[in-house]
């Protein structure tokens, strides 16, 4: 098993009663609630309300062990992959069955020097980056002596609008209107500007066309600007330009595109353009036995359309391979291939809203949120991260605040009394 | 008011009546609550827990302005301060009054370079650094095969026996027994060594020596081994030699000694050798007009002894200085000098045990411990980290767990066939 996102656990998790030395490795030593890292970003939730530590999330289950390292090289010939363990050195580890389940990261459609103005959200310290620029630019806003600045420090743009960048538009939206209010004394946070910027041609694209209207008007109502059919073409530390015109702003966010990690590339396989790997329908990858890709790392078709990269999805393929190499390992042999099995797509905007679709059935509102709310709190993984969510939400919904309002702390300057060659604090 | 510490924040309440500009700068967005830092550190609470934003603190004081700056010179002819505003610039802020109450940071005693090594705790990246480095131990001491560097790794060396070690210490104790039970496959995290040093002749030196004796039995209990008398040569990235021995250890954490920052000295007046502003039975400074420093900053001399450096002492010298401005504001002159009124001193050694002294008073065990729990959730700042911090601890009560046992993730290694000339994450 390499990644303990939800792919990764689900297939470790199915493996739990067979007999196996299931070895999981993770550079993290934590398994991240992907679908809520949003509400880090905007200072609703704390990076560990969301996260669990792998070791102790899979601590029962004794056939498991989990190694912190960073997985540099495999070796399908061998059956090894080469991990490196920071502090310690690589090492080699051999396997009978490699499951990869590596996730993705933010990518820049080949403009990757807009990574350094535009931070994605895929990990907690994107998360934590992307709350420090927001509270910070307030910071800046409040400090400047000049009107064209100020506006620039006032002005959000998110790059991408499908659920990530529609609930960050929609949470940094509340946060301005409400959590802010009165802690300033020359700006007024509420008129901070947030534009949710789209190449194509409407918000959701992944939901049907209805949904995406009502969630266009919500946002508007939010105060939101939707711009659809808007390209990115510059990302610059002045801002953006889009659709032919110039948006300064201090804060662009990037939520427009994914790629996967660079692993599935070193299994030798064919490669979509966002580099996942193909597998066949069994999730194996062809000509590299004992070798599955799953959850956002893999690219699956199933009638035709691809499946798409959320929460679900990983699990069900994470489990159907721990089941099948579960089976093989007994000697027999799995006929039926991989099929996704939609629960339904999901998307919140802001406080009381939400829009839920499956198959024919599409809602749109306050119950739907309510629906939200109570799936994505039963899904948290450990009881304690489900009760402090919870607790978080309801106080943050009674009284707008927002529990983790805290920019970075700027290094120490060292004294120059007690300055030695090297910095106070490394 | 320069920092918005305990006294920064008590000064500036004390003038909310008044008829004045409060201007309060603080390089920080937040207020910390210190006596709580070292559970950040052994990871039972999340930073944001023990922390509130300086503005929402004060929101309704409407006289106050909180300005995130730097301050970098103080001009006490011209009567103003150079405040350095991340991205804005530089500014200088002229004043009638100034309360310097800017704090602490860790020193060394002359031997920076031990500070890459054995980080300090006075500030939550400090704790979140301490938190990273415990965590990391025991994955590098899972994933050697090297015996030697095993044992290094679980190898913990507290330099320094005041509270903020002994409570460190403790808790450290209870974590490697009690938390990580369990999460491991190689080693027996309840085996790692956690050493306690200090060169004074006992622990808790503030305290009466019988308290430091029944500390040093329960430490010895939690399994905490504590050396006394044993002076700290050298720091290094090997371990520590301490008392003519090396003591191979992969973390030393540093609580043995504080200075002031550097801007007591910018007064032009007189300091101690820890750098703290030396002021008159006023809290004021000789020669500097209109000038105060308060809190740890400043070193006070009441009846031939120092007032300690706790959060309480703090608190009523920033109070004092508060109200004593508003009164020369309104014309009065203040008579009574600054007088510190000693509550209690308290000390908790891990679960169930803590030590006070209050004059004659001294008491220890259960009942001390859960005074001091309930005097430290009474003593956070706003309603909702009280209750956060509560239930926090309840849960960790019964079940042994912490709840942020998060290690920074590495930095994304740039995919070789996407890599541009910048980091993809800067």
């Amino acid at each position: 098993m390499v990644g303990g996102g939800f792919a990764g656990i689900a297939a470790a998790r199915a493996l739990r009663h067979a007999d196996v030395d299931v070895v999981l490795v993770d550079r993290r030593n934590h398994h991240i609630f992907q679908p809520l890292l949003y509400q880090v970003a905007t200072a609703v939730l704390s990076p560990a309300e969301i996260a669990a530590p792998i070791r102790q999330l899979e601590a029962k289950q004794r056939n498991l062990n989990v190694l912190l390292a960073e997985v540099t090289d495999v070796d399908i010939a061998s059956r090894s992959i080469e991990a490196s363990f920071p502090g310690v050195g690589d090492r080699k580890i051999a396997y009978d069955y490699l499951v990869v389940a590596t996730g993705m990261r933010p990518s820049y459609f080949g403009h990757d020097e807009f990574a350094q103005h535009a931070p994605g959200l895929k990990s907690l310290s994107d998360a934590e980056t992307i709350r420090g620029k927001i509270l910070a630019a307030f910071e800046l806003a409040e400090a400047t002596e000049d009107d064209g600045e100020r506006a620039r420090q006032m002005t959000f743009v998110l790059v991408g609008a499908g659920p990530s960048g529609v609930e960050l538009a929609a949470s940094l939206a509340q946060m301005v209107r409400g959590t802010l209010r009165g802690n300033f004394r020359r700006i007024d946070p509420a008129r901070a500007s947030i534009v949710l910027l789209d190449a194509g041609k409407r918000v959701l694209p992944t939901f049907a066309e209805s949904l995406s209207r009502r969630v266009t008007r919500r946002l508007t109502k939010l105060g939101v600007k939707v711009l659809t059919g808007a390209k990115v073409e510059t990302v610059d530390a002045q801002g953006v330009v889009a659709g032919g015109s110039r948006i300064p702003s201090a804060t662009v966010l990037w939520t427009a595109g994914v790629a996967a990690s660079p692993i599935p590339k070193m299994l030798g396989t064919n490669t979509d353009r966002a580099g996942r790997a193909l597998v066949d329908p069994f999730l194996k990858v062809v000509d590299a036995p004992g070798v599955f890709v799953v959850g956002d790392a893999a690219s699956v078709m199933q009638d035709k359309h691809p499946v798409p990269g959320v929460a679900q999805a990983a699990i069900q393929e994470g489990q159907y391979v721990g089941r099948l190499i579960a089976k093989e390992l007994k000697g027999r042999k799995v006929k039926r291939p991989f099929r996704y099995f939609d629960k339904g797509n999901m998307a919140v905007v802001g406080k009381n809203y939400a829009v839920l679709e499956r198959g024919w059935l599409r809602t749109s509102g306050f119950l739907t949120w309510l629906v939200w709310a109570f799936v994505h709190i039963l899904a948290l993984p450990q009881l304690q991260n489900r009760l402090r969510v919870q607790r978080q939400w309801l106080w943050s919904y009674f009284t707008g605040q927002r529990s983790s309002r805290l920019i970075p702390e700027p290094p120490r300057e060292a004294d120059p009394d007690l300055t030695a060659e090297r910095p106070l604090v490394p």
